[in-house]
């Protein structure tokens, strides 16, 4: 069985207000997806949020979004495709000049919510994310969602000679084209604890899950998104860390 | 007579809103000071404001300042020195990211406005600016103001182990300690042409002005302090431009 | 011929950037389209803009946008309806502060940019625009744009009490619907002086324009949209100023 | 004995985070401070805090700041006098339109954090912070510090026309001018909850504390500034709430 990778959204709190428990998440996981100060995270967080991915050994990914604060770059937002590689290529570099004072650097990049749903569902975004990060450093690979059928990405990866991660989650139902159930349906979250470890090791031993259609689904996935929000998901994370080891 | 670097802060432009006359000014200048999103420009407007920079073979510098887009980084703003270093790192990571992509890099740092003023009135604010350089990159020299004597600022470069370039005006008054006139007084901005170009050659040939006082002043500087925000001013960066050309 | 109000967006500067020729084109117009903060201007420009209305007996109106700096308030954003009403209550409230404070008070609504688009375009967000209004002053007037069937918005204000102006534009072509020639295409807008003053007086005369097919279009319009972007733009406003007078 | 107001600041989340213990903390409150977008608080937020406050019958305070979302209003800037009162005028305004949807109105006034120090130490300041509330409605009381000696400050109130409403802590030690004493030093801020409820009550009697250097201080205060953070602050404002009403 080939490694996976777990990935967690960090560093998400501003300025006076915190989000996550960033420090009981970081010894679990092996990639942190840092945000860049334009839907969280201010200069001072992405400090501290780097240095404790250093001290656990953990990589640094930049996790650039839009300019959208209030709305934790959650919402849709109509940027044309240069405007966007421009956004990423501040967001990526603030990171990376933040880690360059620390003696380290950006390893990869995960675009955030609306800028990943946005990637995912238009190719035109998505080649302009992945040109973008050619242009930024094509040694960076670039985190996005593991579908059934990841060769439209993989091709334009290649075409830009720009590593591809695919990310898996654990916690959520599949539909049988391997997209996300929407939150509004029912069964779309798995909140039981035992249920989401099995999704995790069935991704990671590279078998088959079952969509929601009862059809299987096999997902080729480098990565994992786990969460560190709240003590449950930690508590999950860990449990996930721990079997992943035991194999 | 040694060369006198002319730097102009530029790249000031925001959004929808346009400023200063970049693409005039650019050809005549050495070093252009970019601005890095907190007081002005944005990561659309930094793109196009490295590419006419390399176009014209002038130098990317990183303009950082406080975040206060509506006082454009003119107000005085409480940052304890860890802060400071974090808005530094974040900022001139971010003029890098954009310069990489179009495979440059920045290669100085002047602190814009408020925080400008501010390292140069204050000691402590001075050292977390030369110590952000040095943590950052100590191959990128710190542009800050020439004055009468610039003994301390050198002691805290050196520390530091980073470069500083001395700046001085052609188009201001000084008084005796070298510090500029301030603009509330009579006499304090030069606006004749000739008086400009005088005080531009006399910097340039390491001779002393006169200051307000009527004392002699020589300035040690590096580089001249010029601007593209008017027809007029830009006039005056040409001919103080083809005045240095010819001696 | 009953009275066709002159609307311009207005107060569209913002900190250091000035944007629009405001002194110049007040003087013509006969409503104000104040900008709130979240799209162009700052509370500083909005009390120099207020007091610029009251010097030339102009009315007030809000122009509230999407939160948006960097964008002007162009791009569409994902804003849920209750979020909508938010965002209206908030901005109109605040130049109405700085009305109260000069002892005037807003007059009417006109959404800016990406919002207003969004409104035409979407019954849900009109529904939410006028039920804010409603919430915040019935007797606030909205203003949006004529098209060739104004009834569905007629019956929405109707719903909620509040009073409708429907706008119409001089220097753009129509589709037979009654909408905007996108800017893309030719001739969707007028550039020469005479063709904007006759579309002007024909809609104010109640009479028919001729759309893109050749077809008769009669736009029941209220006021019409000017601009003071520019030296020629303000001389048109001046015309139809003058004509309208003359009439 | 007359009546201590309890006022307390509230509705400082922001978007995705969340501050404090709003819903718990509003039913034993008189006076809740909202925080207006400058420092906290976006439209929805400050619309909930609205609807929270109208249900518990507790007065809506407008609680404006300088423009430091990432700072939460603590850094001091240099506002020009004419600059802070637009600030105001905008802060109150638009916390007022959220009100007016609701069918309330912001019924006093009380800045922010180095909005509010600045103008204690500043009577430049204080005098524009007290010309803007006149200027808004004279009919709103301002909040602000009781000290030894209020009668420079009263001065100013009775110039404008404007109420004030001095404030006392229960929980923070006085030197003997009646400043709190720098929460630097030991002692200066008291965590039993017993010795927090009877520097209240002392307050509430009109008694006077004893300052550090032992001496009798006798403040003047018109309400008590109270804290909703977390679950011992809501205890004390409970118990002082209680003990306030048994007498």
């Amino acid at each position: 069985m080939s490694r996976l990778l777990l990935n967690c959204d960090i560093g998400e709190s501003f300025g006076n207000w915190t989000l996550g428990l960033d420090a009981e998440v970081m010894p679990f996981i092996d990639c942190a997806n840092i945000a860049c100060g334009f839907h969280a995270g201010d200069p001072s967080i992405m400090r501290k949020t780097v240095s404790l991915a250093l001290q656990h050994g953990v990589q640094v990914g930049a996790h650039p979004a839009y300019q959208d604060l209030a709305g934790f770059g959650r919402r849709s937002m109509a940027y044309a495709p240069q405007e966007l590689q421009d956004l990423l290529h501040y967001q990526i570099g603030a990171l990376d000049g933040i880690c360059r004072a620390q003696g380290t650097r950006v390893s990869y990049v995960k675009p955030h919510g609306a800028m990943y749903n946005d990637m995912m569902a238009n190719p035109a975004q998505l080649r302009a994310v992945i040109q973008a990060v050619a242009a930024y450093d094509k040694s960076l690979p670039l985190m996005l969602m593991a579908t059934r059928d990841n060769r439209a990405a993989q091709a334009l990866g290649e075409e830009f000679g720009v590593t591809l991660w695919f990310e898996a989650f654990a916690d959520r139902a599949y539909d049988s084209a391997g997209h996300l159930l929407s939150r509004q349906l029912p069964g779309a979250v798995h909140h039981d604890p035992d249920s989401i470890l099995q999704q995790a090791l069935t991704i990671a031993r590279g078998e088959p899950l079952i969509a929601s259609d009862g059809s299987a689904l096999r997902l080729q996935a480098d990565t994992l998104c786990v969460h560190g929000d709240n003590a449950s998901s930690v508590a999950a994370v860990r449990r996930i860390r721990e079997a992943l080891k035991a194999q």
